[in-house]
């Protein structure tokens, strides 16, 4: 899973900042110090540059534009200013910080959907406080969807790490109602999503899906469940007649020890949690959410605000480092893909 | 995790070959040559001594007695007959393999039971076979605690490599019937048991426990699910008001990775793959079945027959030489234990 980071003629990538309380501003500094060295592609944040001032004493810049941003990333972090999001106390959110969040996104978007960035990253946002000034979306991936013109239900969610790819058939819904969530047609879209999300954004021309049963030992022949007799083997078996390389239900706890992740370039999991544990246990500092389906490049480090340690210096920008790679390389296989 | 493999004063431990078309001799014959450079105990096969020589070449001998396997141990891999299997198709699984297996546990678990055995190893069976030939336990364990006089709520699956331990709260029910199946009572009964098997078996005096939540992000507040307000929480509150080191409900997908499992010496976990995926993740070759709450010693390599390369000579023993080495372990602190 190595992938190339030599980037071409593409303008720089808009890094929202997040919650300006929460550990954002903080990664973002840290990752362009970085820069050289992780051989990252031009970015700029998007918030409020008090946010970055507040926890790091290097050298930032606001700018105007993408194009101001890219002539200074060398010598400074470049900083377009959205919002004023008040007095920042680093681990204590705020409305103001709050709406400054919400703000950096929307500019943030605007910018890739124009073109004027190459992609967008998403630092972490705190979902309370944002539900607090206006924000009705379940998180930051539907609320770009929609920006996109994209339903939800065509953005996919894939979470990417160095040893492995999981994408969660369904989200963030109670246990329970998972068994009564899953239809074929849901896994239908979202294997489908998944195979062109990684040619598009991975350049992994003919993708090998791997999808997991729901069930303890894939069911075991349906005595202990009949969804994959019922909805997972179906779906599998229509898929394979589309003409996508894809294998399953396998039982879920045998799929994502070393030899088994060699077997196919993303696991289709059937909830969160079978998606997220495997994925946070083998690559936890270094997980990225990139959402597939839309017409922009968008990624986010895979960890929330960790308002706890925000204002410490001690946030692990290793996630952040490998959002802006796989963002750089999304956007390189998207040229080729289109020109293909 | 270190653990110490001195071994003083036991006898050897019994090792059940399992189905004799398995992969099971192969790997106790491969587990036997590794015996001086894995500092492995003393212990003698109980099933068909020609499964061993259908699959190995090295030096077998039968023997009556635990004792004479003892004695004979250095120069040859001790086998106890038990039963005829009659031909053995490595690969291809008999009425008569499975009745060998079955007698192997029988006779495996009483000698463990008598004291002449310091313990039992179980290699994999067929359920399907043993269910053929009137077998009807869910699984070895349950038969296992029969034969011990232990009710089968009492004798609780643990699930340990080198860099987790895990024991499942429900285990082989279908994932939609999990939700209904948590109580308090039930959480309670499997911490109880964890606690104190730590403390038996692995010479944890005061064990950490972890407990992780249902639902995605343990219920976000009961935004995503109401179990970990209803029950797990109550479960983890009484546990504490008896005592008990433990924390919980944690968000699952966060309990894994490495710094997360030095703060617990064992998590509890609410359904089978959300226990499974992250050992089998972390340490597939080497997983350890141990069952805790029996009155004897019983580890188990955690991988099934693989009848699929039995006779190929390509089985690893790995687990069958943690589960060995776990088993002596454990017997070595069940000495501390009855003596504190």
């Amino acid at each position: 899973m190595t992938q190339s980071s030599i980037i071409t003629d593409l303008p720089p990538f808009a890094v929202s900042l997040g919650d300006p309380a929460g550990i954002g501003p903080e990664i973002v500094a840290k990752s362009w110090v970085m820069r050289e060295a992780r051989s990252l592609p031009p970015f700029f944040a998007v918030g409020d540059i008090q946010s970055i001032r507040a926890v790091w004493l290097g050298p930032v810049a606001k700018v105007e534009s993408p194009e101001e941003a890219a002539e200074i990333f060398d010598r400074a972090l470049p900083c377009m200013q959205v919002a004023d999001a008040g007095e920042i106390i680093p681990g204590t959110p705020s409305i103001d910080g709050a709406r400054t969040a919400f703000q950096s996104l929307e500019v943030a978007v605007g910018l890739a959907r124009s073109g004027s960035a190459a992609g967008i990253v998403t630092a972490p946002v705190g979902k309370e406080q944002l539900y607090s000034v206006g924000f009705t979306h379940p998180g930051q991936t539907e609320f770009v969807a929609e920006r996109c013109g994209v339903s939800r239900d065509n953005a996919v969610m894939m979470l990417a790490g160095p040893s492995l790819r999981v994408v969660p058939v369904t989200v963030h819904i109670s246990l329970a109602a998972v068994p009564a969530a899953l239809t074929v047609e849901l896994i239908r879209a979202r294997a489908l999503a998944t195979a062109k999300g990684l040619h598009r954004n991975f350049h992994i021309a003919s993708p090998r899906l791997a999808v997991a049963g729901l069930n303890p030992h894939a069911g075991e022949g349906g005595a202990l469940g009949r969804e994959e007799i019922e909805i997972i083997r179906p779906a599998i078996e229509s898929l394979r007649e589309d003409g996508l390389d894809i294998v399953g239900p396998l039982a879920a706890d045998g799929m994502f020890h070393a030899r088994a992740r060699e077997t196919y370039d993303a696991a289709l999991c059937m909830y969160h949690d079978q998606a997220l544990i495997p994925i946070k246990t083998l690559n936890f500092d270094e997980g990225v959410n990139i959402t597939l389906g839309l017409p922009i490049v968008r990624t986010s480090p895979d960890h929330g605000t960790a308002f706890g340690i925000a204002g410490s210096d001690s946030a692990n920008p290793g996630a952040m480092i490998a959002a802006l790679r796989m963002a750089a390389d999304a956007a390189q296989a998207r040229i080729t893909y289109a020109a293909g």
